[in-house]
Order: structure tokens, then sequence, then C-alpha cells
């Protein structure tokens, strides 16, 4: 039902808006069924995710950063996987059609779709009694082939991770008020953490670098401990990571230096949408001089080793420190 | 956020669950974040439809019917356009992770994914306070540009669709108890009626001769009368249906027959998921006989006419019927 706009008022209203983003010929100006991709050689790489309204992002956000979480939640898995964004698919469900939500959603989904190069590909809106909640397919090309995969990590690697970590986490604790909202008390801090879980950076400008470096990569979405150990258990190996080395945001910092939080809070965290990956040694030199050019930060965190055990997490003096919790869960 | 399995007891449910259905090489055993399809020299069909309890299937509706209807509701948009399904994307969004829920779900998906040849290639599960919802893309290929759209009726084509129209939404009503479950007396038909509501028949064994014969095809899921006026507006003509062709099944004939239901409602019942096409006159005898080998019942139902008003639906006597309404529409 309702794949494409009906008779109906608000199935006009929502096409209105959404038409616009969809620039790809491919997408027949959402006049139809389906979408088309064109063969280019290339692997399609296909990836989706979905958010939800109260569990990953708060009811009176504003509709323009949701729709841009939606789209940069899978660019980032994308560009973890190498590929370049060829454009997306949406579904929207909706407990109502009001104009003037629809239109900032629309504005900001359009923005990203434009700056990315991500055009919208078509979908579908239904409505829901519950929670709204978007979900998006999105596709991305690789030579064939060259999809980088968790799956490629060796005992001697690096393992390195793009920007910051655990600023997503205290972001939606800002917004949820209580101890780390009073503590974080300059407003600055305050909206760049919430900035932070609200609009995720996905590090597309590194796709091609990751793909002709890293032996293996997926972004950072549940938590930088847990994932990290899915990547581990994939690749059949083990890690030490130098907890000291974790890249923190000043605001971050300042939390932790003052003991409001602790550094496994932040590596449990979640939604962080950095790219975590591992490089041979011997390239990870070329690896962070191409980052740098490219204007992404890379901070090399510790190092691949052999072992079926989970990664280990040392403190400034080597010693192992048990995380609690290694990832956020939904059940 | 849970992109892929997770050290969580549930998350590993779920993949053990789904992975046996992930039985396409690009689905990399569901041990990555992102899938890969690969380049054939045809376009890639995409198509995304969603499903949401108590609007699109019942709380109480078995889960492998759930799971069917979410995958044959794209099914038959591939079928349509006229896609071999190559593949689909999942998003579960669920309350809780039940286990018999999950392996009940997981089961009717895979058999539907091994009799339409359509691999699960990766998703997403997400935890929902809300209602259980299901949004699937699915992939298929058809040579570069023969897509087949809804904009290529042209004055002159025959209107044929295949099946009958309008036992799903007599389905819909008899679980609902009421009039018409009353009066759909017989086991049988009720059984009929219900299964036709919960597991729509896609069409795929007529996908290619669609491509074949159609100047224009969309499926059939808001409803005979308003999907026609969708495809006869894009294409830029009119049609005129004889009421009395629409085919029926024996138990929708019986209760339109004992004025239980109106032929109206039967056409803008909606969830038919039948294909809807146009064809040239004097190629409408070949694209029957293909049908009929590939088993697919085909009824013509009229004509396409020029002109920029809806389809017109004419009686026995040839008199226009009005409809009050012509389609399912969600807001």
């Amino acid at each position: 039902m309702a794949s494409a706009p009906s008779a109906s008022g608000e199935d006009s209203l929502i096409a209105r808006y959404f038409r616009p983003i969809a620039t790809d010929p491919g997408a027949f100006n959402l006049d139809d069924d389906a979408a088309a991709l064109k063969p280019s050689g290339d692997d399609i790489v296909v990836t989706t995710d979905a958010i939800v309204e109260g569990v990953h992002f708060l009811p009176d956000d504003p509709p323009d950063t949701i729709a841009r979480k939606a789209l940069r939640v899978n660019l980032s898995d994308l560009a973890a996987k190498g590929a370049v964004p060829a454009g997306f698919v949406l579904t929207l469900a909706l407990r109502n059609a009001e104009e003037s939500w629809l239109k900032a959603f629309a504005d900001g989904l359009g923005e990203d779709a434009r700056q990315f190069g991500c055009p919208l590909l078509g979908g579908d809106t239904v409505s829901t009694p519950g929670p709204l909640m978007i979900s998006i397919t999105a596709f991305g090309r690789v030579p064939a082939g060259r999809m980088v995969h968790r799956s490629g990590a060796k005992p001697g690697d690096r393992v390195l991770v793009t920007g910051t970590i655990g600023d997503a986490a205290l972001g939606l604790a800002v917004l949820r008020g209580g101890k780390i909202h009073a503590a974080a008390n300059e407003v600055a801090a305050r909206d760049l953490l919430i900035s932070r879980y609200r609009v995720p950076q996905p590090r597309t400008a590194l796709a091609e670098i990751v793909r002709e470096f890293a032996s293996a990569a997926m972004d950072v979405s549940d938590g930088l401990a847990g994932d990290l150990g899915k990547l581990c258990a994939v690749s059949g190996v083990s890690a030490a990571i130098d907890l000291d080395s974790i890249p923190l945001s000043d605001a971050a910092r300042d939390l932790v230096s003052r003991d409001i939080v602790g550094i496994e809070t932040l590596v449990a965290g979640g939604d962080d949408y950095e790219i975590l990956c591992t490089v041979a040694d011997d390239r990870t030199e070329a690896f962070s001089l191409a980052a740098r050019r490219a204007g992404v930060a890379l901070s090399s965190i510790g190092m691949v080793v052999a072992g079926n055990a989970g990664p280990k997490f040392l403190d400034k003096q080597g010693r192992e420190i048990a995380l609690k919790r290694l990832s956020y869960s939904h059940f």
C-alpha cells in the first residue's frame, strides 16, 4: 500500500516535498513503483539502518536533524565499506502527515542528499499509531570485489579510529538532563555534544582511502568497545587498545578529567558513527597522510594481536581495565 | 545501531534464525555491515514497502504469514516492473525478541525467499515501544532500460489484470467480524478470503512476460480504481472499465450477488497485489497465451482512452458508476 502518491491530499503533500530530492534519473521523478540503478561494472554496496523515535532520536529533536541522522547513519556504513554513495530509498512511518514537520524533514534530507551526492531514489510512507520511524536503505559503489570487510584484520595491524569517541553518548545524556547536563556547564560544550548525537558526521571523504589501505573496517554505531569486539571476532583475532589514546573532544576530556564520566562509558556509548579500521603497520603512515589530506582526523589506538579473547583495554600503566558494558543493546 | 549481531543474547538469536536465509554470497553470512550486489549488466530495480501491525496486518496474524506478506508485497512490485528477484534487505522493528515468534517469522520468510529465489542480503533490527513494523527493500534485475513503467499506456491499449480483485479487502472484513464475517458463512470461503489478505500471491511468473508485452504496469496495492487512476494520470490517458468483467473469486461473487457487498467496495479495497497492465490491442492475444502458459489467470477489463479525466467504470448497460472511494489511504 501507499508505495507512491495516491489521490489523497496528504500523499500529494509528501510527493511535493520529496520529489525535489529525487534528482537521479533512476528515481523516475517518484512517479513509479520502483527505481532503477544503472550498471557501472562496480559492485553495489547495500546497507540498511533504521532510527526510531525515543530510541535513536528524541521526540522533540528538530525534524531536519532527524532526517539528517537517518541518512547519515547509512552514509557512515557506506564510507566504512569503502563505497561512494549512489542513492537511497526511504521508509517513513508517521502518525500523521503534518505539513510543517514534513517540509523541515524533507529540507534537511535534501540538503544532506546534495552534500553527500546521495539522491533519493524512492520510498514508502505508511501510517503508524506508534513512534515515528525512519528506515533507509542506501547504495554505494565500489570496484568489483573491493568492499572493505570486517573480517580482514591481522595480528600486527594497527587499530585506528576517525574523529572523537563518546560525544554522542554524552550529548544524549545532556539532552536527558541530570548529572552530565549540569556538569557540561558551558553552552558551547553542551551544543557540541548535542549536535554530535543529533547529526553524525559520516566519513564519506575517507571512503576511497579506507578502500586503499584498510585490512578491515566498520563504523562505530553501538560503542567502540563492542564494535571492535565484533570486528575482532569475525577476523579471528584480538586487540590491545590503549585507553589513553582514544581520541576525545575537549568537552568529553573535560568531563573525564573532572571524574564526571569514566572513559569506559565513552567507549561503550554508541552513536559515534566514526570509522574503526585496521591497517598493516607499515602502511599506517601513508594512510594517516592520505586521511590528513582528506581533512579527516585519525588516531591510532592500539594493535591487533593473535588470539580469540575479546579486545583488551589498557590504562596508562598497561593494566587491563575490565569494561562492565561493551555496547548499547536494544533488547 | 544494531546493524549486525552484537554481544547480547537476543541479537545472537536474531542472527541464528536469519543467517540460514542469507544464502547469497553477497550477504557475507550476515557478518558484515553491508551486502554487495554483483554487476551483471542488468539494471537493478529497487522497491521498498513496509507493513505495520494494526495497519497492514493484525496483531494476532501468524508470524509466518506476516513475514510472507512483508516480502511478497515487494515481490509483487518487482513482478509488475518486469524484474526477476535478486535479493532483499529487512528492517525489523520489534517490541521484544521472543524466540518462538522470531523462529516462526524467519521460517516463513526463509521458505518464501527460497520459493521466489530472493535471498536475504542484510538487515537491521531495532527495538520499538510501538507496533511491530517490517520494512523490506527488494532488488530485481531487468535488461538495461527495460523496467516496465506506469507511464506507457496509450489510447487503444487494453487494460488487463491478473488473478481476482477484492478478496483481500473481504478477508480483512472477515477477520474484523461483523456483516461480512456473518455472510461469508462457509468456512472454505472465509479461509480463502483471509489467506488472500494475509498471504498475497506475487505474480513473479509473469515478470518477463509483462516486460515483453506491457506498455505500462503496476501492482494493485491501494485498490484497483485508485491505482488505475495513478497509472492513467502518469500516462496522460484515461480508461473505460467494464465493471462486470473485473475478475472475482467465487466467494466474492457470492457476496456481491447477495448484495452483501458492492463491486465498488471491491475495486477500492486494496491489498490485492495483482498486476494491472496495459497492452497494445493487437498483442493482447499473444500476451494472454503467454500468461496462460505461465499459469497466471488474466482478465481484460477495459480499454485505455484519450483524455485527462479519471478512469470511467461502466455497468452492464454501459452507464457510468460513480465510485465514492477510489482507494485505501493511510491518512
